[in-house]
């Protein structure tokens, strides 16, 4: 399958895994590269010094394109661009921040650039800043959200009726029918983050690997919606900052009650209760932790299977 | 086109409109039956010598099958299903109860029973009911809606995993695209509201009817979660539900502050400032008001132009 995101990136499958915080190390990044889709390595919960050595460490396990996911609001940004220049890393992925600042300076040094949005208003100035592409990320996703709660079915269609950039969809997207529901809809590609971190290769911890499997339908919530929406898993600490958000509690009180340490404590400690534990309403739908070529393997097949399927004369009408 | 749900119900395309409250008379239900779909009256905004003028009016105008939407919960039901069956309604879809209580007494008269579900928990129940089939009603939905909130994306595969009843998708669903994305993702038919509440024959007052047209992303929110969640637009009435939320007011306050003419005040007598207005997300891809026959050929039209276009080459890998 040869289209503008596959030929933008080099890729085989327009697939790409999201540079998500404490899950995706070079293991992860360096396995869907090899597998033919985008590896993405989350720096948003490294050190500087952490990311350079994860972008060597992909070098060293894939000859493939690889990417970085910058969240533009972080401490380090600087520093973090001065290594992905440094480091000739193909491709970067910012969000959170405002795309003009670096956009152009990237670009200047071949790398591609693409931006993360959750309404139309946000990809008309991606778009204006010369991105390369965009990610429209719907309610249903995992970690932090848009406002307007816009859920994939509506927004990739409103996203594609304001721009020509190349689209990739994400939020909800674990399955080869849901990619293939994705570009019906006017996506040319999708990144995927959920289903990423259920893999043997994710840096998740094991306690939160296996809690994706169990996390029942309306097993996640979209939390601290006074600070910045995130969806996580319903435990302990979501409960809290739900019963602290229905007493009414300031924004003072819920930052608090956050923290600056609960993402770290669940997703890569393992506290399942007391951490953060951040991912998509598909999680009810991820039934088993598996190595990225079978995650590849079956959503090809599911794909496939799908649009053979509608181009029988029964979906005629 | 010939599926499990054109078949059911004897209708050309398997495209149902919603019977929602004070939008689904009987010129809205017959142009949807005359044009293809299953035209919906909805029972839930009808005292039942209305409904009962309303299904006579339906069967003037139209030849084909329709049918009428029943909240469960309404006071009136034991009398609005002895007008079902004295009038022989060929299809009824029931929502908000117990799909067990009444689906046996209809079938055995010969209707058809549909039930309204947003979770795989009452799907189950309405498999286990003996229901003809369901409706699986995501988050972005207008109107009343899932505690889980789950999206149509996430859902749909999910309902679809736990029942081989036919299986008909609702929630975000406004253009041909859509409904070739819901079949992707594994159902059979889908409902249309929204789209539907815009249209020249829908009995919704003008002023929704153009506020619908104005509604921009993120312009709907869902409310009153401490009661019944319910899809509205955002305006006076829903903010002032929001601040009243936000202060962590009691259920009762915001029973007294709902009122019981609301949903009348702002759909059926066009108040868009204190009134109740009952939409999807989708109303933000909707830039106008046109006839039944309009909507008909604009979305066979986009879903035949999708369809063709993933059978292309370019989508194969």
């Amino acid at each position: 399958m040869s289209n503008r995101i596959s030929n933008l990136f080099k890729i085989k499958y327009p697939i790409i895994q999201g540079g998500m915080i404490w899950c995706s190390g070079w293991e992860l990044a360096s396995a869907v590269s090899n597998n033919g889709g985008l590896g993405l390595l989350g720096s948003g919960s490294m050190y500087p010094a952490d990311l350079k050595e994860n972008i060597k460490k992909v070098k060293q396990a894939t000859n493939n394109p690889f990417g970085v996911n910058i969240p533009l609001i972080y401490p380090n940004v600087e520093e973090i661009i001065k290594i992905i220049i440094e480091e000739k890393v193909p491709i970067v992925f910012t969000s959170a921040g405002n795309p003009k600042t670096w956009t152009e300076i990237l670009q200047k040094e071949g790398v591609k650039v693409v931006h993360v949005i959750a309404n139309t208003k946000f990809a008309i100035k991606a778009d204006e800043a010369g991105v390369d592409a965009i990610v429209a990320e719907g309610f249903e996703a995992g970690g932090h959200n848009g406002r307007e709660e816009t859920t994939s079915l509506t927004l990739i269609p409103l996203v594609r009726s304001v721009t020509a950039l190349p689209l990739i969809a994400a939020g909800g997207i674990a399955t080869g029918r849901a990619i293939l529901s994705a570009m019906v809809l006017g996506a040319d590609a999708v990144q995927m983050g959920t289903r990423f971190v259920a893999s043997i290769e994710s840096s998740a911890h094991q306690n939160f690997k296996n809690q994706i499997v169990k996390v029942p339908e309306g097993g996640t919530r979209l939390a601290l919606k006074q600070l910045i929406p995130v969806r996580l898993i319903k435990n302990k600490f979501s409960n809290d900052i739900e019963k602290a958000e229905l007493e009414g509690k300031s924004s003072l009180y819920l930052s608090e009650l956050l923290g600056n340490r609960r993402a770290k404590l669940g997703m890569f400690e393992g506290d399942i209760d007391e951490g953060e534990l951040e991912i998509g309403q598909v999680s009810a739908l991820i039934n088993s932790i598996k190595p990225v070529k079978n995650i590849f393997d079956d959503i090809l097949l599911e794909f496939r299977v799908a649009r053979e399927q509608i181009s029988h004369d029964r979906f005629k009408f």
